[in-house]
Formats: structure tokens, sequence, C-alpha cells
């Protein structure tokens, strides 16, 4: 059974087959995000702060922490924004977070400076990114997400995908980094742009489980880049991807439709022991029991009369 | 690839692996709603009426018609009822329609009005059932439910239940009936009383699809039987039990939460062309594609600095 073990100081969050689904808030990101990248370029961490707190008590497991605020010279500003984005949200909350950068000096500055056991967020099978990245791993003794692209950009043929994974999971035996400490992305693309994006995640993640006996992970919200009602789209696409074998997330906690159908799989998944975070979260005062009652009745009713 | 054609007088519909989910609506069954079994034995339609009207207006592909309005001469009163109750609501919408009924005699009296090819409901596996149902499914030549359930009742282990769908296409193909005209209801439990519940439905429609290449159905509502917030975990049910091969459900097609999570699952399997379907039921007039190109872009952007 496959377990991923990530720790803050004080806390210890596992992302496994066995596991609740585990929710990495994607929040701290300013790539994208225009607003937040001044903010933090600036020195200005208010947003940090405030997207920190709230995830946490939307229910994340764990956040992802990304200073990427500018293309032009990451090298050089992104390793210490980075230490000190983490440095800030780990002494505000208690959750393990998420290493997040393109940058190798970074993912090296915020391992300096995270307390407990990071994700460290990524590798990808590109040969540069293996050489650099995996010694890091290694030498931190920290989980690893590897995104499944290499050299030559992200393949629409998902067993070229699976390969890219089988390919760095090797690679990372090499350096004695166990399966367990790989948590591979499948890439999730855009359902509007290629109608197989939804059925490519699932066979993939499928695979990765039986045949790499890897945990997984995806940017979630991806999928309904470009479609109407895009909350209705992810809401079905993570419990799907969660009956498929996925484990991880990296998506917004403060969305309610979202988080309320990662609650349900986790109840349907058998993870929500007696339903007991299910039912915390959504007891009711009114009898819906009432209803059930009903609906039930109507086929149990008629075995009773056949 | 497995397809259950039902059709009404005027209109098809096809249940197969690459169709859209069929939506059977489960209104029309006074069992377990005292009033209207009151109504229908009274001669009153009007409940009737209404509901077949708005479960087709709210997306339903076919409707199921049950007319047990009571248990004690179910042999006398049923077969008249069921076959006044088709013949009023295929006279209202143009659908397919479900013959719902344990009373062997009602069944054969509702195929006798029934225009085009209605999908009975249902068989099981006991022997007397069988015997009774297989030579009217044979004899009209309609595709039939079954119900993995026999003389010893519904089995915990889901392995048994295998069997018994087995035993049921095995006993039909006696009759010379088509794998691809039985519809499999590998029976849902609440999961709040058996945890495994979800797993094991999951697991066995794979199974049902992968190697008896059988349509699958449920009585979907059932999994949240006693639990708070029902449409919360119903609505995580149906997709993934879609994206494990489920292919039909007899559920409430007036619950939008559901409709929408059957609707975004149609477009995660690619069976929705296009998103058309979801395009035109959710289209909205604000800027949500550019909250799209924000989130899309954190990712792509970090991959162009990489």
């Amino acid at each position: 059974m496959t377990r991923t073990i990530i720790a803050s100081a004080t806390r210890e969050a596992v992302i496994g087959f066995d596991q609740p689904f585990c929710v990495i808030g994607e929040r701290i990101n300013p790539t994208g995000r225009k607003k937040l990248a001044a903010e933090m370029s600036a020195g200005d961490f208010t947003t940090v702060e405030a997207d920190a707190i709230a995830q946490v008590a939307a229910g994340a497991t764990m956040l992802d922490v990304n200073a990427g605020v500018t293309s032009v010279n990451p090298n050089e500003t992104e390793p210490p924004l980075l230490a000190q984005t983490i440095d800030l949200v780990q002494g505000l909350v208690d959750v393990p977070l998420c290493i997040d950068s393109s940058v190798p000096a970074a993912l090296a500055a915020g391992l300096e400076v995270c307390n407990g056991r990071p994700l460290l967020n990524s590798v990808t099978g590109e040969e540069e990114r293996l050489e650099v990245v995996l010694p890091l791993v290694k030498k931190h003794d920290v989980p690893v997400v590897a995104i499944s692209n290499d050299e030559t950009g992200i393949s629409e043929d998902p067993d070229v995908r699976f390969e890219v994974a089988r390919k760095i999971v090797e690679r990372a035996a090499d350096f004695g980094i166990k399966p367990h400490d790989i948590v591979v992305d499948p890439l999730v693309m855009p359902i509007g742009a290629m109608a197989t994006a939804g059925q490519q995640v699932f066979a993939l993640v499928r695979r990765l489980r039986n045949e790499l006996q890897v945990n997984t992970t995806c940017g979630a919200s991806n999928i309904s880049f470009g479609l109407p009602n895009r909350h209705g789209i992810n809401a079905a696409f993570l419990p799907m991807a969660i009956a498929s074998g996925m484990t991880s997330a990296i998506m917004n906690p403060l969305r309610p439709q979202e988080m309320e159908a990662v609650r349900a799989a986790n109840v349907l998944m058998s993870t929500d022991a007696n339903c007991m975070a299910w039912i915390k979260t959504y007891r009711a005062p009114a009898a819906e029991g009432g209803e059930g009652g009903e609906r039930r009745g109507r086929r149990e009713g008629r075995r009773r009369r056949a």
C-alpha cells in the first residue's frame, strides 16, 4: 500500500491509496495573478497570509507555495522570495507545504528553510531537470512531484506520458529514491480542446497505480479550461479521477462545490471512516433521512412483495 | 461495443459504452409514495402526468413506469393499472419507457400496450423469475434489467452478485436473448451502512462491462440513504460509477445537482460531442474563460520559463 509521508514541523499528512484525498491548496501562486505578483515583489504578503489561513480553514491537507513573480530574471529573484514566503507561511499555519518552482535554485532555497518533510514540486522527464532536481530530493529525503513531460514537450499520446513517468521513477531509483516518494502528475489537458482528455487521465492514473505503484496528482482545474460552469466540470472530474485511483490534486480549496465532491468521493472510497467528516460537515437539522427512507423503500418494497 | 436499443413509437434511445449516460426517470412509482398510490388507486393521474412532463423537460432519456400501489393483491390490481398508466404516459411524452413491476402479469400487461421497444424492469436470478420473465423478454424482443440477487437474497459479497449476473446472462442466452439486451443492476447498498458499498459497485460495473459485455444500471440514490446532504453524495457517486463504466441509472432527473454531475461526466467520458450539451445548458454571459486563462497560465507559464 503506497504511502507518501509529508510533514510540517508539527503535523504529518499521508498521500495514499487508503487515505482521504490529499487537497493541495493552489492559491499561493503569483503565476498569472498579476496583482499578487506585484504585491509579493514589493514585499507585501497580505494576500499570501490571507490565502494561507483561508485555505487551511477550508480543508486543505497541505499548501503549495510558489513565488514565480516574474519570468525576467527568476534565477535571481525567485530563490530568496520563495524562501521568505515559505518561512512566512509555515509561521502562520501548521499543514505541510509543497515547494513549487521551475527554478532549481529556488527549490534548493525553499528546502533549506522549510520545516518537516515538504513535497518538492517538481521534476520533469527532461534530462537537465532530472540531473539537477533528483540530487536535491535525495539530499533532503523529500518526496517529489514528477510531471510526465520531457524535452519533446507534452505528448498527446498517453502511452508516451506513461513512459516518461516510468523513466522518472527508474532514474529516481538510481538515486535510491523509492516509488512511494514520487507523486506523478500525468498532466491534465482541457477537455474542451481534447475530447479524450478525461479518459486519458483516468486510464493513466489507473496504470500509474497498478504498474508503478505511485501516488498521483494533477492541476485539476485545467480540465475545464474554456468551458462555462467550470466548477461543475471540476466537481465531476475529481470523483472520477479519485475512482480511477488519483490520490491528490493541486486545487482551490476555497471552492465549496469541488470540496464537497472530494468529501463525497472520500465517503464513497471508504477513506472517510464511518462518514464522520461528511456528517460533521453537512449534518442538517431537517428530515433528510425521511426522504431517503422513502426512496429506498421503493426497491425494497418491491423485493418484499416479489 | 455493447448497445441496448430502446424505443417509443417515435423515438429511439441507446444505452451503450459510447453513449451519453442514460437517465431513467424514477418518479412514476407509487412504492413508498402513499399520496401517489392513493391517487393512482382512485384513478387520478394528475401527479403521474405532471411527473412525466417534468422529468422529460429536465432531461430524462427514458421514464420508468411502476404501478405498485398496494402489496395486498398486486396480481389483480397491478396489471390493468400498469397498462393504463403506460398508455397515459406514452400519450403525453415521446421518450421510451421502462416497464417496472415485480408482478409478472403486470409486466405482460404492460408489454401488450407499450409502443416501440420498452425496457422490461426486471428479472432476478431467482429460478421462478427467470422461468416467467425470460419468455416474455423473448416473445416481445425487448431488453431487460437483470437484478443480481437470487433466492438467497442480496449477497454482501460482490463476487456472488457477479455470479448471479453471469447466471442470468447465461440463462437468457438459452432463450436466444443476447447480452446487449440485458442491463445488469449490480445492486447499490447504502454507503452509511456498508463502507465498501461504493468500491463494490465500481469494481462490479467494471467486471460486468469487461467480462460480460453488458450495460449496467442502478437505483442511484440508494447509495446515500441515511446520510445528510444526500444530493452531494449522489452527485459524486454518479460520475464515479460512470468512470467505472456504468451506462444508465434509475434516478430523479428533477435534481439539478445530480443532473449537472451526469452532464459533466458525459463531457469527461467524451460522449457529449464537442461539449455541445454542456455549453448549451450552462453557457454564461460572464467571463468564465478569463478565470480559466489565469489558472491554466500558472502551469503553462512555468513550463515556458523552465
